[in-house]
């Protein structure tokens, strides 16, 4: 008799744990976290940097790493993470995102950017805004404030206003670096009228300082985000891949979040970043496979080589980040916690 | 001895016309033509129509259809006879797409327009373009004089310009009908400021206008194109589905070509008319098996019902219309060049 009152307390007592334990287990949830980033690919190799310009690189990418794991940590959602990773991006001369965009055939800086939610496939899109200092902050709230996904130019800014957003003048763009650029790529295409472009310059000298950003949040969901300044002498009013929603960012719970950075006009005549996801849904590829599959087969076979890379992680927290280019600016910070940075092939 | 002669000349002869014929053969290319065309999906019913109205709707899609198939039968390309049929329906009253668009919030007309060539994937597209009188036109000159694949706003026009493209007034493109569902609508809308928007409208009464074609060639080359004005109330500055590629815009000659109409926001989350190419490549499905799966289930998971349809063709004329509104103006002219158009549910 003692003994069965025993065991029932035992049994009581093991009931009463597994019961806390289910409780409890949703509001600690321990799904891995992760976050990828990259500052553009492109013609980056160790000869045409310095000791300095390295270690600016490695620091505006390590405290944009830091600003997207911090919310990641404190149980923050994906698409916050890959917003606050990408506005210190936006905010760095060194990127050509926000501050330090590139200037187009008109002399103007107009910004592209996007996000995407893969917990429920809503999207975000801001393209050709000139006076807002963080698009991609921009293109969260079109997600999240309105019923559209896409704003471009003056509609875009009317929207920002109506959000609260503070009006930036141009010269918060301006870099001497960029400018030079302009008019370096203003020479070679001196016998063509603003509006009857050459063909854009050969893209061996070119680097793409598209930024983006996917992460992996506590509760399993993934999310995406690209911002630009598109190319250096673009058509005023040309939209490349990063506002694009399949092209340039992508994200789904099911397969992954990927963002690119290269030619856009060939990421957007593949939908690159959707394709990787559809390989991964209809073939079952893993995500190296497919991610690899889209930059140095398909993206090489209609562009050819040094055309651009891609970052992209799936629900476990791998992370890829393939590229056709020499270099591509690009960190992460793994389900293992560690940090990485990395500019060039295999470093 | 007399006999084998004549048999020898029976072979000669033999075989100098098998000779003929195949030289000729690729000069008079057999492969099947074929068209399809929207004209918008949405709350399209029997009860809401008059005969008058039917006859002039009938008459529009008849007179597209034609244009577009008269470039097939004179052996042109897919996309030049998707170009002549939308540009026939943008000068239409009728249709949501050029003259006939409806009315942005601000009370402007912003055209949207892209084209894809499923030869060489390339591809064009324009966004919130105010004074051209035929975007699709428009759209194939970016994809085929320019570098770029897309081009919005007052770039866009000065592309256009510097093109020959004429001026347009707004008043070309107002319709009394549209300005009238602009000021209904305004008044839904009417505690909400111009830069924060209500929810848009439920999709219950909307009609979706948005034009479209779908063309295969007599080198068996597909092509598709979209034209649009948007939505009623739309944001200054949005942009829909329709010039986004690989959302209300796709066609590739190794599965199919495909233009959208519907709720842009799902389209361009969806991916849609890339999805319906994806399946077919990657999971080897029917045409019609990867449409109506991404109209009747994933649309209508991520929307609801009424959010719109899908014309599509693949590369054996096989021509596919499926909606999951009341109905959708539709036309085609099939391999056997019969011409058929319908309204409603399989009429």
């Amino acid at each position: 008799m003692r003994i069965s009152l025993l065991v029932t307390a035992m049994l009581v007592a093991l009931a009463l744990a597994v019961g806390a334990q289910a409780k409890e287990a949703p509001m600690t949830s321990q799904h891995p976290i992760a976050i990828v980033i990259h500052g553009g690919a492109g013609t980056i190799t160790k000869e045409s940097m310095t000791p300095e310009l390295e270690r600016e690189y490695r620091a505006a990418l390590t405290q944009a790493l830091k600003a997207g794991y911090a919310v990641l940590e404190d149980g923050g959602r994906a698409v916050d993470a890959v917003q606050a990773a990408i506005m210190v991006m936006e905010d760095s001369p060194l990127f050509n995102a926000g501050r330090g965009a590139v200037f187009t055939r008109g002399g103007l800086n107009q910004l592209d950017a996007s996000i995407m939610n893969g917990a429920t496939l809503e999207a975000g899109a801001v393209a050709a805004v000139q006076h807002v200092r963080h698009p991609i902050k921009l293109a969260w709230t079109v997600m999240s404030e309105s019923p559209h996904v896409m704003l471009v130019g003056e509609g875009a800014e009317n929207f920002a206003w109506a959000h609260g957003f503070p009006y930036t003048p141009a010269s918060w763009f301006y870099t001497e670096r960029r400018w030079k650029s302009h008019i370096e790529g203003l020479k070679t295409l001196k016998s063509t009228s603003a509006g009857t472009p050459a063909k854009i310059p050969g893209a061996k000298a070119y680097v793409y300082d598209t930024v983006g950003a996917v992460a992996l949040d506590r509760d399993g969901h993934i999310a995406a985000g690209t911002s630009t300044g598109g190319l250096t002498n673009k058509l005023d009013g040309r939209v490349g891949d990063s506002p694009i929603i399949g092209a340039g960012t992508y994200a789904n719970d099911a397969t992954c979040g990927a963002s690119g950075t290269g030619t856009g006009e060939l990421f957007i005549r593949l939908n690159l970043t959707k394709s990787i996801s559809d390989l991964m849904a209809m073939k079952g590829w893993s995500l190296e496979k497919a991610a690899n599959y889209m930059i140095h087969d398909r993206l090489v076979e209609l562009g050819g080589k040094n055309t651009g890379g891609v970052i992209a992680l799936d629900a476990e927290g791998h992370i890829v980040a393939p590229f056709n280019t020499p270099g591509m600016y690009r960190g992460w910070i793994g389900t293992d916690g560690e940090l990485t940075v990395k500019f060039y092939k295999d470093r």
